[in-house]
């Protein structure tokens, strides 16, 4: 009996288990947080990231992975020279640094936001202010998530303000992408090297937080997903990857830029659960463990809404053709993520409407996620 | 938070578990084996079914619900004093004893088998061969699982030698169908009177064990689909039953006789995981949970093909296409099912070659379960 060890216990740690039961595996997590909701379904060691712990985690488990990507980078190292630890290290350590993202895709030569390091002197500020016009991004290198860590600057009074805010944490600027929708692409790559990517979807988010994805995005031109699987293979080689990699973009002009790199599972692939052959979970513990790679087809047209804040009356939800609840036992608060709804339609041209629907049932405004969804973002 | 208790914590309990965590559902488990499969995934309490753990588990649950039919009936009524009990414990009354269940059927007026009781003396054997022609089945009221329980008898020393090993056990005896296939019928009964059928599939057993289902059934005229939900929707309504239901029925010209109920989620369902719209397992949930009842439309076709006694090699498995592997956690025995696949196709005229192939992969002989399945079976 495989145990696969995991670093987090949030819904995608749970989701990851609950797709893994079908495989035969157990799971343990690892979360300092008591009521983390991997922990309804699985073995929860409450405890923080320390070596004592950690140690007696390596014992107990025969791979480990993790859910969310400020694990400590040297929390998996400590790991890896006891077990096998998939993704590699590395890729925490890259994505885990806005800073160390962009110089490695810059690296790779694949296309981001222009962007200059800031250090703890206005001179750096001065100095990257020269070659990016404002309005800018002010972004923390480190432990981002949902938003969290960026401003949008229009004046050099806000950056002034943000720069002082800031204190002496290492920092980045970046210029505003002018974009005309945000795209996420899964790709999943096996301990044998062989690699698959999901269709590319779109996604909308709301103050930083993923409200809506449509799967696949609708009008993607061939060229667009080649695009979009050329840069992640590049990715996923240079790094020994072994996982599910999740890559966010811009669409501008009919190109991709790059926006950032997740290590992992990622909420822009919840859809997968109903509408592809296998889900990314799935397809996440095969790769880690050795298996085969399973199809990453889309299974019709899927329309994925976070369910935010508060739990909506789910009857009505349930009585919607082909829509699939997830809630993740988690107690309700302003801004959690505590599940999602996928529903699926047999062509893209139903997907707004479905959306629109869902959207009516959990009590969203109308039109949310359909604005400016990148000034809403920042 | 609702916490579904479930008495019995075998695969069946693992899968209900599987399916209700995505509605936010908790699950606690009651049963007196130490390797429950259940036990993986959920809360399990390994203790016997008294009056004072009984009293425990309904003081921490908000229904109850059983994943096989030998649960003592007592123990379901003790129970239904305290916290709401689904399917009512009068299904189980019924269905746990082959001669209330027959008779019960006979009540409703739905065809079976021809059968008679037999007491403690020779006598009612005797009685009983003057109705039924040799060959008959020697079954025990009580604890049949699995064709455990019953045997086929020849002649009147095998009426003889069956009669004295069974002691004193009250039997039933059953004249022997010469029917064309079995089939089963997966009913679901909400709270509310709301019903739902899912398309009948037919089964295959070789010693009594399911082997494969094919669902839909092929070749199943509109006329023998409304005759099985005819027949279901008589045992549901009088039993006020809420859950679902299987029946289990042999086809013989063109018609349908009653094998057994099973008050339960059944192992000739497991297709419906990822072959209809809904899955048994949340359908039962739903129904006991007082939620609308999800659509039971089946999605393409699929092969469901019981892992029995021995664990396949999973790679060449996970390679085939929409081929999805379900493992129970269970450690191999000779007889013991530790798990199934469903492969999904898009016609049934291809459901055939793929259990043929998926035959092959988990080493089970050419022909099995295509031959006399009733002589195998009793």
């Amino acid at each position: 009996m495989t145990t696969v060890g995991v670093l987090g216990g949030g819904q995608l740690g749970r989701l990851l288990a609950l797709a893994g039961y079908p495989l035969g595996l157990r799971f343990r997590f690892l979360d300092p947080a008591a009521d983390a909701p991997a922990g309804h379904v699985a073995d929860h060691i409450f405890a923080p990231y320390d070596e004592e712990h950690l140690a007696r985690f390596a014992a107990d488990v025969d791979v480990v992975t993790y859910e969310f990507e400020n694990v400590p980078a040297g929390a998996a190292a400590f790991l890896a020279r006891r077990v096998p630890v998939y993704p590699p290290p590395r890729a925490l350590e890259v994505t885990q640094d806005r800073l160390e993202e962009k110089l490695f895709l810059r690296h790779l030569q694949i296309p981001t936001a222009e962007f200059a390091a800031l250090d703890d002197t206005w001179g750096s500020v001065f100095e990257a202010l020269e070659r990016l016009a404002l309005p800018v991004v002010m972004k923390r290198r480190r432990l981002g998530y949902d938003g969290g860590g960026q401003r949008l600057l229009r004046t050099m009074a806000e950056v002034e303000a943000a720069w002082v805010a800031l204190g002496s944490s290492p920092a980045v600027l970046e210029g505003l992408v002018g974009f005309t929708r945000e795209l996420s692409l899964i790709a999943v790559r096996g301990r044998d090297g062989d690699v698959g990517y999901y269709p590319l979807v779109e996604n909308r988010h709301v103050d930083g937080i993923l409200r809506h994805s449509l799967a696949p995005a609708p009008n993607v031109e061939p060229r667009l997903q080649a695009e979009a699987e050329d840069y992640a293979a590049r990715v996923l080689t240079t790094l020994g990857y072994v996982g599910v990699l999740t890559v966010e973009f811009f669409e501008r002009d009919g190109r991709l830029l790059v926006n950032e790199l997740a290590p992992r599972v990622h909420n822009s692939g919840h859809w997968t659960i109903e509408g592809a052959a296998t889900s990314q979970f799935e397809n996440h513990l095969r790769a880690i463990l050795g298996l085969p790679l399973g199809s990453t087809l889309p299974v019709g047209c899927s329309a994925m809404v976070n369910l935010i804040g508060t739990l909506p009356d789910p009857q009505p939800i349930l009585r919607l053709p082909d829509t699939h609840l997830h809630l993740y036992g988690k107690a309700p608060r302003r801004g959690r993520k505590l599940g999602h709804v996928t529903a699926r339609v047999a062509a893209p041209g139903l997907l707004e409407e479905r959306v629109r629907v869902l959207q009516h049932l959990i009590g969203e405004p109308d039109g949310t996620g359909t604005g400016l969804a990148h000034l809403n973002r920042v």
